[in-house]
């Protein structure tokens, strides 16, 4: 046993003094000198939002933001999770239509549904956006907002991306889960502005992300309050209530959170209007992209491709002061 | 200089784990025995709230809530400040028609707005929630976002109330400050679920109750984003989008919050569905609604108001489990 004590007889009080220093919080954080961002390679856009968050977090800095301001959003298909062959909840429509088929005869001779059943995804989505509504419509209405998140959730848990055989939800990128968590542990609010359905994504938000349902902006159907069963249920009816994708990005924005973001995260000109928004504040604000250019770890598309297509992200944002972000160059893992 | 070494004598060492002792953060938290709600006389109310509190708060407890859930959900008019002679929107938007009527001519043959230009409210409001909706679009849309806020917080800097003459600001309950600030010690994340506007809450409900934009959930008027004067911004247009009372309330939560509250209070018929659809959850759930009884300090009325009636809830609440809050006797004080 050792006990901390000055050689000489200076005594008690000496050694309560170096206990203080020893067990002051001060002491603690700033031992916190490890690096918070190991899965991206040290190069100009680590050390840009390093220094933002340094910054932006550092009283009388003439960056400092006060925390109650620092509200960071993060597009999610193509910028947290992967987005290819086809956005995940488009394949989770598709199995629930076939899951669903039994009960709708009518499907085999209605399009995009027929399409669906024969395997044929590609013609499925030939109605574009139209095609999708319908669909999302007829598998994400009718039900109550609990048995559409039972759904979800058990499908996560059992299907698997077509061509890396791995649950949906380990097609996460890990530089951006210690990005969300880098943010946090400086107090910047983290939320989730997808074109994708909320209800849909607040099933694994918060367990994969660690983004609480209430901090989760999407595309919704509109919905109703009534009895069910005997008990009051929320009702998914087939409506559109709100589609948050390009210029409804900042309108979502508007409605959820109620202020402008200092940090916006996209990968595809569907989020242009999200990231030209956030740094049309007043300064300090970060804008970044996540560029696909990895095609041996990930995928490669940008200009041409049916998915997330980025073309405006890339012919303007370096010009607008915002971050490119090369899945290749910048990220030493990308999956966890 | 100090070097550190093992000595016989036992003093330092107990010196050490005294100031271990006194410097340990359980020590700190465990010296917080003062009352936190100190304008709530002490009775079954007052100890329902706190036993609620301490229960779900402590690990190991049958009825212990992990902090991710603890959400808790307040109605604003009525229940955390006043409601009376007329919600306090409807008195800007009667202001904000007589400083706006030099531009609009043709208000003065046309109602609602004439009658509010004589100074006769009573008749403007007689046209039930369609008159108000017209009179709310023509005051807060076709302007951006952050012109409708800064219009608001002129109004509130600067109007007072007809009858007590105090700024509207000043009208918020002290007992439910306390109950907010009590929550959010206890890591409760607390929400305003409000019939009025989600942009007028908005630009007070930080400052005053300590709840950011982000965490109100009201009514709101569709928003479009576009450039204005050179750059980009959220204008409110005069179409409703969403109208948060009654069956609208569990609505509005399940769109914002996205998952069902523990606790919820309001004052009237208005949030009998949020109180209900709260209740209806797993135990265990707090609903309560403050009763206005106190004629003296504030004002009496229930079952026959034109505003925040409430019948249902004195009739069927008791039954339910809900806690009815009397002002006059569960209340120390009702304004700061």
């Amino acid at each position: 046993m050792y006990s901390f004590a000055p050689e000489k007889s200076t005594g008690p009080l000496l050694a309560l003094l170096l206990a203080v220093l020893i067990l002051s919080p001060a002491t603690f954080s700033h031992a916190q000198t490890e690096d918070p961002l190991p899965a991206w390679n040290d190069g100009s856009n680590k050390r840009a939002i390093i220094d933002f968050v340094t910054t932006t977090t550092t009283e009388g800095h003439g960056n400092f933001i006060p925390p109650t301001k620092r509200i960071a959003v993060f597009d999610n298909d193509g910028t947290l999770w992967s987005e290819q062959p086809l956005y995940f909840q488009a394949l989770y429509i598709f199995d629930r239509i076939r899951e669903l088929a039994p009960d709708h005869p009518e499907w085999q001779q209605t399009e995009p549904f027929a399409s669906v059943l024969k395997g044929d995804h590609e013609s499925a989505l030939s109605g574009g956006t139209q095609a999708l509504l319908k669909m999302a419509m007829a598998t994400h209405a009718g039900v109550t907002a609990a048995e559409f998140s039972e759904s979800v959730a058990d499908w996560l848990a059992t299907a698997r991306h077509p061509d890396t055989g791995a649950p949906y939800t380990a097609m996460v990128f890990q530089p951006m889960l210690e990005l969300l968590d880098y943010l946090r542990a400086n107090d910047y609010k983290t939320f989730i502005v997808s074109g994708g359905g909320i209800d849909f994504l607040r099933v694994f938000a918060e367990e994969v992300y660690g983004i609480p349902p209430e901090q989760v902006v999407g595309s919704s159907l509109k919905a109703k309050y009534e009895e069910r069963n005997g008990t009051p249920a929320i009702i998914k009816i087939a409506e559109v209530d709100f589609i948050d994708d390009k210029a409804g990005k900042p309108v979502g924005i508007h409605y959820h959170i109620g202020r402008r973001p200092v940090i916006a995260v996209g990968n595809s000109d569907g989020d242009f209007e999200m990231l030209e928004w956030t740094a049309a504040g007043e300064a300090p604000r970060l804008s970044m992209l996540v560029h696909h250019d990895d095609q041996d770890r990930e995928w490669s598309y940008d200009r041409e491709s049916h998915i997330g297509r980025l073309v405006r992200g890339l012919d303007e944002g370096p010009g607008r002061g915002w971050k490119i972000i090369s899945m290749k160059e910048d990220w030493k893992r990308i999956f966890p």
